[in-house]
């Protein structure tokens, strides 16, 4: 749905939650796991090597990785079984050797999600500058002052503007702590113990940490509260952007008239409007997130040593998180850049 | 995302929600608002008549449309332009003459909804069929039952599938008995009270419910209990199938073995297992919907005449809503299919 | 907490969702049981007189009941433990013969709500009678019309009393048509399949309709669409007044003045601002139900045929939706009652 | 509601949320206040002394404080004008100068979230330290691991116990690693920018958080991502409790019979029944807190300089969490105690 994309749509953060950047990832962390397990002894380094080379010359078969999908809730299985085609019959057991699905399909997505924070902190960056700018400019300025609903004391626009400001700065020094515990290699096998790699297993998981630029962490397979952690700050962020979006579409009205956007959106019937949209969005994105928040919430009841269906209900609300924190950040930006004070 | 999509996707339903299906949906308002205004006499039958035939010819130029709706929020102030361009001068203001974009749009969300009610009324047709058949066949044969997830006592097959299929009936029969409310086509005007067609709006709904096969409404531009009435039901769909998952994910397990699963799906580290992923998928998606649907209650509170940020909340979760609840119903086929009762 | 309870709470509804309220529906429905039994002779005339008697003397031993709570996540079972200790060894057997905790509890949850739904009604009809006259006395006055926060065109105030009125219509009738449905005995033994009544079951079912004023179904331990739905219609409601109380919120700030309220709240700084209390807390409302019901569908994933997960948590959030629907109800009547039309 | 409490209230944490907690923390805080004040020489020495001492002595008039929240939507103006009357002429303005309303409720608040974090943490403690002792006991154990809910591969009560007991380190210190920017005075004065207080405000703020032991930060009155913060931990909290009572109640199923419960709740209808009770209501506790924590980011987004419709969400979701919360760990206490490994 590429219209409403416009609207709540992030396509950098799209690209790496796309299917294919989801497979170039389990590729390097399948490549990871040979490399790190040759290194520890687990496997022959031939078969790293050799594994490491079918991998750079993969194609996968994609209407069979989709329907295997269907049938086993994971692709993994499917891909492997692809990925052995091309692998000589000694080095077909060293691949995947020891390891379970969930390790690589979570460590896949720690890898995108480690390049998705880059670009939320820089986003986040971007609009700390704006607000920093606008305050230099016009933080003396005066501006009423509204409490529940009502006109209440002059303040500044320097106020105003480090209400917007000072929740980013908070966030985007938390999106920086949590990553320690956030970006880490899972490395469990099939039952989360790492018990199936004999031994081994602590060093194969560090030298993938190392390869993979991630920290180390004991398998979280049904441990989730790192990620469930980073979704409440998602919508912690869109949230701080829901408020500066409902103070603009309040500023902006006729009768406050606070503020002015340059290009506001246009009616169909009604000539003269000048519609506070990306405000509005700001505030239906807010409420989104904060929704899928609670929703994601929900995952941390993971049954057993995995559980499909709180697996399944990640999949289904953090991608859709990530990319409409990243929307919301787009479209503050472009609000901000509209904004003139009045 | 191509690969989630096949558990939690609808290719039926989201085409219906196509960007392409919106605009079908969209010019075909249109067209039964020019005619219905010619029959009021609000406008000319020549103008009607032209603009019929503007929109039979009409080809978007979507790159525009896409720029535009990220701008003005709404895509038809710029599908109007463009449709304009395609119409003799005398007969440009004749075009959605006395609307507002918002009418177009609601009217085209309930013509789409229009044919996904009856997708999910034939579904639910379907599963109760199967559902049917299985008591036929098996009600009679005995099953331990479970409550608080303890062994309780003996029951039937006849009582565990009654459970299952008495809701879906409910459901049905509340689906059905929600079309005359919801299927309504919005008539309103810039600002709801019909006003700007000066006396002949009520006439021209009329005109446009029995066009487009639609019931009867005063504008409900801002007054949203309908749609999100329907939000509600879609997740107790979604949730009673997922029990269903739930049921079967527990009956399945190796220590009850009540239930077997023909095609279950396969791990990529244990090759004996076969996992109930169509269950879990169920009860995922149940979890899913039910947090859409407090989602998108929030957006009952709409301000004033229309809210950009509520509408824009409903888009952002109404879709994903029906696609989640085609999706359950596809899935619960699916797994009703590969039940083998032990 | 008192004082958080004079702007959510609701002491008419609380009280019917009171430990004592419960007990006495409780008392009522074993009552109705054993008088049905009787009837279907399913256990002796004589039984069933001395059971209603020793419910008509009860005194419960509350500390007892509170332990128990604690232990079996149930009060019936202490409750009949105690029931029992009155009543002579011949009849003890004959007291919830056939019957399960579930069937009592969830049959008093059904006669609290008919009473809980009267009252719902009856304000529902006040909150009409109030908009209704209104609409007599200020229909045709001239009110400025907002969209997207913006100035639009001129309305009247009856198309704004309109779309605060319709959907308590919708709301009210809603309300009412759920009742054949939703307020039935539950009545399905152990596993919820009656065959503890030994074909009985439906008899006594139906004894208990008749006792009790309630309507006919089939067991519904573990199919909770109608309970579930009941928590979106709330919701609904109050959503609708959330949107009024934003309404009232906006169109009372000075800047826009189309509205005025008597006894608006003080602020302990600005000894000049009136604060529209009541209007911003129906949105709070209207928000805080919104989100409750979303968690109460995630109840509908009810494990096998009885999850006292699932049920604990509609014992969570139900009790409280219907005291904040409540809530809301009486706070909109306040602030109707509060509104000046400038 | 007594009975319901025994499930999900916290006895402790109720009492630090009561109105009687909330009063003694607002006349502390404007105790504090007044000395900082003074310090400042903002007002006289002898206007706090002569406030501190009518605070020693104050009794309030409830009913008119709880009528006084109906009309204010905040306690604190009433409270006030109880307290005038009790301080002669010259100190009367020198009560609560500068400050606003919130200023004081919100740092009341804090000074308890400072108490219950110490309770919620000692309480994380306890319960690690049960872990600790069982995987002492019986770490070597085996136990068949499940995925997917299907039997695995054998591991390790070890693994099983380190799974439980690792997110509540991780909790344990993100609770303790938040206290910095929670606990942190609120001193904004009416509009947020300390500008009522003349000059002086940085230094009364950092008076006050050195006498109430708060740390020091920007007026928050309207950027609230560290309370919403907080709500998000509390529900990753009970959801990992969530994850042990779905792992126990699965591991006590009796074809599973991994785990035995000591004192299981009982049935009114089998005997042989030992329900899982405080496992599944550790997941309902889950579920409900979940959802608790997408409603209160809806609170993110704040209109102006206050909104009372977020404030007022906080109050009706922030204070349940923190109780769900401390009834999670209560429970989860209780129920490690019963295991049994089988």
């Amino acid at each position: 749905m590429t219209l409403l994309a416009t609207l709540a749509g992030d396509t950098e953060i799209e690209a790496l939650l796309s299917d294919s950047a989801e497979l170039d990832a389990l590729l390097a962390v399948e490549r990871a796991l040979a490399e790190a397990s040759a290194e520890a002894g687990w496997i022959r380094a031939e078969s790293a090597a050799a594994i490491a080379a079918a991998i750079a010359d993969f194609v996968p078969d994609w209407p069979e990785l989709v329907a295997a999908m269907a049938r086993d809730g994971v692709v993994v299985p499917a891909l492997l079984r692809q990925l052995r085609q091309q692998l000589a019959e000694p080095h077909r057991d060293a691949l995947h050797r020891g390891a379970t699905s969930q390790d690589i399909v979570d460590t896949a997505l720690v890898l995108r999600l480690a390049r998705i924070l880059d670009r939320l902190d820089s986003r986040l960056e971007g609009l700390l500058g704006r607000l920093g700018q606008l305050a230099r400019e016009s933080g003396d300025r005066p501006l009423i002052a509204h409490t529940r609903m009502q006109v209440a004391l002059p303040t500044t626009w320097g106020a105003k503007l480090s209400s917007w400001s000072e929740p980013l700065v908070r966030h985007q020094s938390a999106l920086r702590a949590m990553r320690p515990q956030l970006l880490t290699v899972q490395l469990g096998g099939p039952v989360g113990d790492r018990a199936s790699f004999n031994g081994s297993g602590d060093a194969i998981a560090a030298g993938m940490d190392r390869r993979l630029g991630l920290g180390t962490a004991s398998p979280w397979h049904a441990t989730r509260d790192p990620i469930v952690g980073l979704g409440g700050r998602l919508a912690l962020i869109s949230g701080s952007l829901g408020k500066l979006g409902s103070d603009v579409a309040l500023l902006t009205q006729n009768e406050v008239a606070a503020l002015r956007l340059e290009g506001g959106g246009g009616s169909s019937a009604m000539a003269h409007k000048s519609n506070p949209v990306n405000a509005e969005v700001l505030v239906a994105l807010a409420r989104f997130n904060a929704g899928l928040a609670g929703t994601l919430q929900q995952a941390m009841v993971h049954e057993y040593e995995r559980s499909g269906a709180a697996w399944t209900l990640e999949w289904l609300t953090l991608p859709q998180m990530l990319v409409t924190t990243g929307a919301s950040l787009r479209r503050a930006e472009t609000l901000l850049d509209q904004l003139r004070i009045a």
